[in-house]
């Protein structure tokens, strides 16, 4: 315990990731990881402060924190830092009108963005919309493009869900990188800006937060390189061979 | 002409890609290029050698000849060295039993092969078969490999159908290499061993031989790499800026 302490020391915010760590993921929506409810509450009693940082897409926020609730979870839609919204403010800041090759889940949360006449792509994890079709026809806006601007809601490899292993968003950003020579910009873990966002609603600076998480590039690499400390779990998507 | 003399000077065999050189692909077959039926007759009237060397994967060699027959080119099965029969040879010898990621047309060339309790994946240009579901089981089945084979049966970034740019198997080899760590083996172009068996077949020296092809990635340099010259036509895929 004494080493937890001094690793611990001066700890004031503790960012969480969701699946992986709270949740495992399912079709239908999930199940919590044994004694992940009963972690948060104990953390939101104490004199931390907590924030929910996820990567995911493919469900909006309102329906992602409503079955977190009725999982048990003490969460609240203003304690989630998650890709969407972080994304719609990029694209309204640059003047960027997307194609959108998303979840149909999330579509909701772009419904102010001007998708006309599309000047670059967004890429979230579609899931089974990651068809032939879609991914060709997203190639498609970005070859027609002078200057190609492929947007990336995450850049997680897999994650785990109740029925194994699941291709993540990543995967498909690669496949678009690699047809179109273009890199695309991260929005959202591991992405600095992302987690520096987090930081600042909870009023904590890097050096004073804990990042829990399942990922060790997206969760655990990406808060270490921001100056924050990091915890990787053994439950999602954790490997000890990676 | 006469700087078109030098440059082929010694020039004994000819490779000609098929897509984007003699015919634009679509979805019913495909469709010639202007010219290239009697360009590849005057080349046969010639002292020179002539062989197809092509990376198709979405159509059996039967058919993709029979088709080119009907476009009215003088063709047949035995002068056209395609990734899937090197493929074969390839599994038999390393005795690898794979998981097949390619489009139903050309199953039928993996017929003789055992594909029981899969111990590699073979990825080929499925086109509307790269579904999210039978992508995920493809890297579901290399996650479980204690030592991860892919094979690719070209790597391509895109092609030109009639229809516009398409996707290629190459952006999806890219989606699993990310996604499981591992990096392919290509079969096909620009592998130097397909050149080099194509080269062997028609029993000519790499510097006695010209490829003609639109990729500047997979026929032009992969040629030059094994000592061949190598002509870029400005049809198919040909872009001034790639």
């Amino acid at each position: 315990m004494a080493v937890w302490g001094e690793r611990l020391a001066g700890v004031r915010g503790v960012l969480l990731d969701i699946s992986g760590v709270l949740v495992d993921s399912c079709a239908g929506g999930g199940v919590p990881i044994p004694g992940s409810v009963e972690a948060v509450a104990r953390l939101k009693q104490s004199q931390l402060k907590v924030r929910f940082c996820t990567n995911e897409t493919q469900k909006s926020l309102g329906k992602l924190v409503g079955l977190l609730q009725q999982l048990g979870f003490d969460i609240s839609e203003k304690e989630v830092t998650s890709p969407g919204p972080a994304a719609c403010q990029i694209l309204k800041e640059r003047g960027l009108r997307p194609h959108l090759l998303i979840h149909d889940e999330i579509r909701s949360e772009f419904d102010k963005i001007d998708t006309s006449n599309p000047n670059c792509v967004v890429i979230a994890d579609a899931g089974d919309y990651f068809s032939y079709k879609n991914m060709n026809k997203a190639f498609q806006v970005l070859m027609e493009l002078e200057n190609p601007v492929l947007i990336s809601l995450g850049k997680g490899r897999y994650y785990k869900a109740t029925s194994g292993l699941m291709l993540d968003v990543g995967a498909y950003v690669k496949a678009l990188e690699y047809a179109c020579g273009v890199e695309a910009e991260v929005v959202g873990k591991p992405s600095p800006e992302f987690f520096q966002n987090a930081l600042q609603v909870m009023g904590v600076e890097a050096h004073q937060a804990v990042m829990i998480g399942d990922d060790i590039v997206g969760d655990i690499g990406g808060a270490q390189r921001c100056g924050m400390r990091a915890l990787q779990v053994r439950t999602g998507k954790f490997s000890p061979q990676c």
